[in-house]
C-alpha cells in the first residue's frame, strides 16, 4: 500500500523552473509513485487534491509555504526522497552555474557590468516584484514586468515614476514584447516590418504579430502594457508613450493597439490621443463595440485576424481618409462655428449625425440620436444643427423636399445670415420622382447664400452630398458641376462629404482650446534602435531565449532580500532611500 | 402699402403637387407679391409666419383644412388672385388630362384594366393611404406605400393581411425601391448586378445603390420595408419576406440589409433569420454597434460607402468563412455536446468567449465576459467552458502554461472522460520563451483523450490555435504535423478555429430543436421577374417617371370617398365587405 509524506517549508523562496524541476527528479526516483512541489495556493492544494496528494497534514499550509509531497511505494522511499531535495536543488544549481561566468546579486553591479542594457526583465514572484522594478527605474532602465500578483497601487506607482523619467513600464503581467526584432518573454520570431504594436494583451500581441508575419508582413516594434493599463485607475500610462513613441518612430507606418474591452473613460482618452497621430491606428479592443467602423486616422476591428490584414492593408495603402486638404481657417470670422445641415433624405441625415458624434460635442436635430440634442422648433436652428425636412412635420399637405425645395431656398437663406454658421450641409438626391433639375433651383440659391456672408465679409462653406448615378434623368455631372459653380464643395460619398465638414468644424473649435503638454516625458527614440542589451531577474529561460537572439543579456542571482521578510525589506529599502 | 386676403376651405382634398403649382400660380400673378397654398398643419403655419403671410383670421386653421393666402399691393388684386383658385385648379387639371385616356376612378377598374400589374403605388394623404392599401392586397397586389403618416396598428395589419397572401407591403413611409431595374418613388437609375437589396431606409438605399453603381457595380432588386419595419411591434415582418425572397432569386449573390438602428429584439430576430440563408448579408444598421464584424454569412458595417464598397467586395469573392467542411454530426453520441477550451493565453480565451457568444447560449470561464457565466470552481468544467490556465490564481510558484502542459495533461484527460465533451480546443503558443515542444506533450495527451473517447464509442473533436511563425525555434511546420497526427484538428487563425468549433456546436444542439415553420407566405418569384406593371394612386409624378422607364402604367385618378369625411368613408368600407 502507498504511503505519503510530506514537509512544508516556511518562507522559502525557490523559482517556479526549480520546483517543476525538482518535482519531475522527485517523481522519476525509483519506487516513487508521485510527487507535488508547489506553493501552498488554494488552487495548488486542490490540483494535489485531484492527484490525490492532498493528505492532512498540508491542508493548513499558506500561500507563501514551499508545500513538498511524496507519494511512494514505501515509507522509507518517500522519506528518503523528501530528505534528497537539497541535494536536488544544489545539484541543479552548479550545474547551472558551471562555464558561467560572475552572476551579480545585484542590479546595480549588473547595471555596472553592462551599461548599455537600457532595460530590465523582471520575472520574480509578484510580492517582491515592484521593488525590483523600482531599483530599475531608479537605475535608468526601461521594465519589462512579466510578473504577475503586482497590486494595482504599486502599479500606479511605478508607471508614474517611469513616466516622469521618460522611462517604459511593460506590466506588471506583461508575457510578451519585442523590440527591434528582439523578443522578450513569450515572443514569436517575426519578420521586420512598417508595423508598430501597442498590445495590452500578451496572446494578442503574439497572435495579431504572427498572422502579420504569415500573412507576408512584418513589425518593427511590439510594446505590451500589461492587462491593466487600460483601467481606469492606471488610465493608459504606457499605452499613451508607447503610441508617442511609434508615432516618432520613423519605421512605423502603421500602429495596432490591443486590448481587452477598456475602461470606457481610459479607452476614449486613449482614443482621443492616437486621433492626435499623424499614423493610421488599428484598434482592435477586443468585444468593444463601435458603432463607426473608422474615423480619421483610427480603424476599429474585432478579431486578431482582421486586425492583422487591415494593418497590413494599411501599410500597403496608409491613407484612410479622403485626401481632401483642410481649408484655410483663417478665412473664418471667430464666431463662426456652427454646422447647419438642411436635408431632404432622412437617413442621410442619421448617418451624418452618427459620423458627427465622433467630431462635435453635440449636434441639434428634429430626428437627433440623442434625444438631449432635439431642436426646440425644427425651423429654428441651435448652435450644431442638422434639420431632416422629409420628416412628417413639413410633408403633410406638401410636397417632399426631394421634389420641391422652396423649404430649403429659404432656410439657406436663414442660415447664411446667421453670423454663428460657418458651414451649410445639403443633400442633393437625384434619379427618378426626384425634382428634374435640383441645382437649377438650389444652385442660384447657394449662390445667394454666400454672397449674403459675403457682404457681412464672412466665408461661408457649403458642402454638398450629390446621391446620383450617371444614368439619372437629372444628369449628374451637368448637376456636380452647376452645384460646385454655384460655389458649392461637392461629393459623392456621404461619408467623405460628413468627415471633411466633421474635421473643419473640430478644428474651428480648436482654435480657442488651449492645447495641453503631455503628462510625461517623452521615451528616448534611442531605445529602440541600436543592439538590443538587457539585465534579466527572475525566470533563466528569458535570459536564454535572449541569448538565442544573439542580445546581449547578464542574469543577476537574484534571491529576495532578507530571506524574504516583508517587513525587513521594507526597512532595508527605506534605508537605501 | 401691402393686403393680406385669406380664405380657409374646410376638408377640402388637393393632390400636394397640385398645391405647390397653385402657389406658384397665385405669386406670379401681376401685382401679387407673395402667396401661400397649404394644409393648416402647426408647422406650415410656422412657415407662413415666417414669411410674414400669417394673418389672425387664419391662425385657428386645423390640419385638413386648406388655407390660401395673396399678398398684394392692392385689396382688389389680393381678392382677384384668390377668385381665381377654382379657375386655375380647372385649368392645370384640363391640361393634365389633355391627351390621356380614360382613367379609372377605382383601384378594382384599374386592374381591370391592366391585369399584369402585380404592383400598387399609394402616395395619397396618409389618413386615407391604409384604406387603399387594403383594396390593394384584397386584389392580390403587391403594395409600395409611399404614403406617411399612417398609424403603426394600420402597418402590422397592412403586413399581416400580405404576409398571409405572400404579398409585400413596402412601406408606409417607403420612398424608394428597385424591382428588376425599374424604380419605384424616388429612385437611382442603376446597373443590373448580382447585388439585392432589402433596406428600411429611404435614401440609404438611395446611396448604397448609388455608390455599387457609382464602384461599377449593379443590383438585381432593392427591396424597401418603411422606416418602422423593423420596430418591435412591427418586427421586420416585411424585412424577413424580402430577405428570403432575395435568398430564392437566382440572380442575387449578396444582400445588403440597411436600417436605422432597430429595436433590439427585432435586430436578433432578423439577423437569426439572415443566419440561415445561404448568401452572404451585409448589414448596416446605421449606428448599430457590434463587437463582432462578421459571424456565419453576416457582415456589419457602419456607412453607406462602406456598405456599398463590402457588398461589392464580397460579390467578387462571395466566400466569407473558412471553406472547412462541417464534420458529421452523427459520429457524435446523443449527450456529447459540450466544448471544453483549455487555453494558455488570456486573450486568445477572451477572443473565442467573444465570438462563441454568437454561436452558443453560454460559456462558462474563470475570466468570463460576462459575470453570469463564471466557473464555480476553475478546475471543474461545467457545460461550455473555457479555462484559462494562465491567470493568476494558477500560476503562483508554477510556471506559466506556454512552458509547462502539466495541468492542460491532466485536464485534457478528465475531459475527455467526460460523456458530454464532444470538442476540446486547445491554444498552443509558439515563440522564445515557450516550452521548446510542445507537440512533444500534448501531442501524446492529445491521442490519449482519443483514445479514451474512442473506447467509450465517443468521437471527440481537438481542435488546436497554433500560434507561430515558421522563425519560431519550434518549427513550425514540425508542431502542426506532430498535431495533426495526434489526431489534432489545427488552425493557424484563431478567428477561424472558434468558428469552425462554434459552427459545430450550434449543429449539435441544433439536432434537438424543432424546425419552425414560416410565419408567412412566400413571395412568388415571378413578382420580380419580367416586365414591370404597375397601378398608380396619387403623386402623379411617380407615374411619370415609371413611363419614362418603359414600365406599364395606369394611374388612378383618385379622389378620397365621401368627400374625404372619414366617419362616412368607414361606413362605406363597412358595407363592401
Amino acid at each position: 500500500m502507498a504511503v505519503i509524506k510530506t514537509e512544508i517549508r516556511s518562507g522559502a523562496y525557490f523559482d517556479s523552473v526549480i520546483l517543476m524541476q525538482l518535482q519531475r527528479s522527485l517523481a522519476n526516483l525509483p519506487g516513487v509513485i508521485d510527487a507535488g512541489v508547489v506553493m501552498g495556493t488554494q488552487a495548488n492544494l486542490e490540483l494535489l487534491d485531484q492527484s490525490g496528494l492532498l493528505v492532512d497534514e498540508i491542508k493548513a499550509a499558506r500561500s507563501d509555504d514551499l508545500v513538498l509531497v511524496v507519494k511512494a511505494e514505501k515509507e522509507a522511499t518517500a522519506q528518503d526522497a523528501l530528505g534528497r531535495v537539497d541535494e536536488l536543488v544544489a545539484a541543479r544549481r552548479s550545474r547551472e552555474t558551471a562555464g558561467e561566468d560572475y552572476l551579480p546579486k545585484s542590479l546595480e553591479s549588473a547595471a555596472g557590468m553592462l551599461p548599455e542594457a537600457a532595460w530590465t526583465l523582471i520575472s520574480v514572484p509578484g510580492r517582491y516584484a515592484a521593488r525590483v522594478a523600482r531599483e530599475a527605474l531608479r537605475l535608468g532602465k526601461h521594465v519589462f514586468l512579466y510578473s504577475d500578483n503586482v497590486s494595482m497601487e504599486e502599479e500606479i506607482e511605478l508607471k508614474l515614476i517611469a513616466a516622469e523619467k521618460g522611462l517604459l513600464v511593460m506590466g506588471p503581467d506583461c508575457g510578451t514584447a519585442i523590440i527591434n526584432g528582439v523578443g522578450l518573454g513569450f515572443a514569436n520570431q517575426v519578420r521586420s516590418g512598417p508595423i508598430g504594436m501597442v498590445a495590452a494583451s500578451g496572446t494578442g500581441l503574439q497572435q495579431v504579430s504572427v498572422r502579420i508575419h504569415q500573412l507576408g508582413g512584418g513589425l518593427t516594434h511590439a510594446l505590451g502594457t500589461g492587462g491593466r493599463d487600460l483601467s481606469s485607475r492606471v488610465g493608459g500610462i504606457t499605452a499613451r508613450m508607447g503610441l508617442d513613441l511609434l508615432e516618432r518612430d520613423s519605421k512605423t507606418k502603421v500602429i495596432v493597439l490591443v486590448s481587452k474591452p477598456p475602461d470606457k473613460q481610459a479607452a476614449e482618452a486613449i482614443l482621443d490621443f492616437a486621433r492626435t497621430l499623424s499614423k493610421p491606428v488599428v484598434v482592435n479592443f477586443i468585444g468593444y463595440a463601435s458603432n463607426l467602423r473608422q474615423f480619421d486616422n483610427l480603424v476599429f476591428t474585432t478579431t486578431f485576424d482582421e486586425t492583422a490584414k487591415t494593418a497590413l492593408e494599411l501599410s500597403a495603402q496608409p491613407v484612410l481618409e479622403s485626401s481632401q486638404e483642410l481649408i484655410p481657417l483663417d478665412q473664418f470670422k471667430e464666431d463662426q462655428r456652427y454646422l447647419r445641415g438642411l436635408f431632404s433624405g432622412g437617413t442621410l441625415a442619421y448617418e451624418a449625425l452618427l459620423i458627427l458624434d465622433y467630431y462635435l460635442p453635440g449636434v441639434y436635430s428634429n430626428a437627433p440620436i440623442n434625444k438631449d440634442f432635439r431642436l426646440e422648433n425644427s425651423l429654428v436652428s441651435q448652435e450644431h444643427t442638422i434639420v431632416d425636412l422629409g420628416e412628417d412635420e413639413f410633408t403633410v399637405g406638401r410636397l417632399h423636399p426631394m421634389m420641391d425645395h422652396e423649404l430649403r431656398v429659404k432656410r439657406l437663406e436663414a442660415e447664411a445670415a446667421d453670423p454663428e454658421t460657418a458651414v451649410i450641409l445639403l443633400d442633393v438626391v437625384l434619379g427618378h420622382g426626384s425634382h428634374p433639375d435640383p441645382a437649377g433651383e438650389l444652385g442660384p440659391a447657394i449662390q445667394k447664400a454666400l454672397k449674403t456672408a459675403l457682404k457681412a465679409q464672412r466665408h461661408l462653406e457649403v458642402t454638398v452630398i450629390l446621391t446620383g448615378t450617371d444614368e439619372d434623368p437629372q444628369d449628374l455631372d451637368h448637376q456636380e458641376k452647376a452645384l460646385t459653380a454655384a460655389g458649392a464643395r461637392v461629393f459623392r460619398s456621404s461619408d467623405a462629404a460628413v468627415r471633411f465638414v466633421g474635421k473643419l468644424l473640430r478644428e474651428l473649435e480648436k482654435r480657442t482650446a488651449p492645447e495641453l503638454a503631455a503628462p510625461y516625458q517623452q521615451v528616448s527614440l534611442k531605445s529602440l534602435s541600436g543592439d538590443f542589451a538587457a539585465i534579466n531577474v527572475g525566470l533563466e529561460s528569458f535570459m536564454e531565449s535572449l541569448k538565442v537572439q544573439e542580445a546581449r543579456v547578464i542574469q543577476v542571482d537574484w534571491k529576495p532580500a532578507a530571506g524574504g521578510d516583508t517587513d525587513l525589506m521594507a526597512l532595508l529599502e527605506k534605508m537605501k532611500g
